[in-house]
């Protein structure tokens, strides 16, 4: 059975609106959370405002396309466990844990847009490769900046969890 | 409660050391499922002796700090479905997806080890700081080569899935 580009496309269009849904749920559970990081918990909510317009962004697409936004399936759903954990987590050690997950998630949606970007150009379709291509620029920036501000968070809990009295899980 | 700096450092190792064992079982059924994609299957197959390299170092720190391997928990523990997903999947877009998944994972680790890197400078543990530099190292340049080989598996599971009587999906 043959599959073709177009259909392929649309299915991961629809792939990544799921995910742009999911990490709007992840964001807004962990940046409601958070008491103690500022930095993190202003950074989680200024990239939460990005997501939303991704989400429109990808909707535009896939009505370009003829399709509608499905329910939430294949990689984006199978990662629901995990973003739902990173969300609400119970450990002791939540924000790194959390800042972890959080760039995690950020890197399956750099997956997702570099794929999809290679798609829309096989397909000719130049306005989702553009689109892609601005939200992969968002989501680069956000998993840079977790990553280079996770030995700050992990350092500054080790130090909050060591000191009797300070609260550090979040 | 207070937490020891040692404590969250030798938990951490706990983790990566089941993540590694995550990860092995995730590349193994990975490489041995793939037929089409050569380059993919030859990549995946080396990372595989690297990570069985990781398992055996981060065990090394474990027992220099006393402590000893334990099962899987925390954030890979919540990584399982997504990896055993990505190791065996039914989907017509297996190796996309498979592809995708193994830099999400490759990312997983990448943020952990930096994470380790901050908590064993924290704690002064020089060996461990080194160890986890060295896998970080590989960590990067295997989440690399996933990110710049994805374009063309992209493309080739395309043309392949719209070739007749091609079988494109792993």
């Amino acid at each position: 059975m043959t599959t073709d580009v177009n259909e392929n496309l649309l299915a991961w269009l629809k792939d990544a609106h799921a995910m742009e849904q999911q990490a709007e749920q992840m964001l807004k559970a962990q940046a409601s959370r958070i008491d103690h990081y500022p930095e993190l918990k202003a950074r989680l909510e200024s990239h939460l405002q990005e997501t939303l317009g991704q989400q429109e962004l990808v909707e535009g697409c896939i009505k370009r396309l003829n399709g509608s936004a499905s329910m939430m399936k294949d990689l984006a759903g199978r990662m629901t466990a995990f973003a739902q954990a990173a969300g609400g987590m119970t450990q002791h050690d939540e924000v790194v844990k959390g800042a972890i997950a959080g760039y995690v998630f950020e890197n399956l949606e750099i997956a997702c847009y570099t794929s999809l970007i290679a798609a829309a150009r096989e397909a000719g379709d130049t306005e989702t490769e553009q689109v892609c291509t601005q939200i992969l620029e968002q989501e680069k920036a956000m998993s840079s900046w977790m990553l280079n501000n996770l030995p700050t968070v992990t350092r500054d809990f080790l130090i909050r969890s060591a000191t009797p009295g300070q609260k550090a899980k979040v």
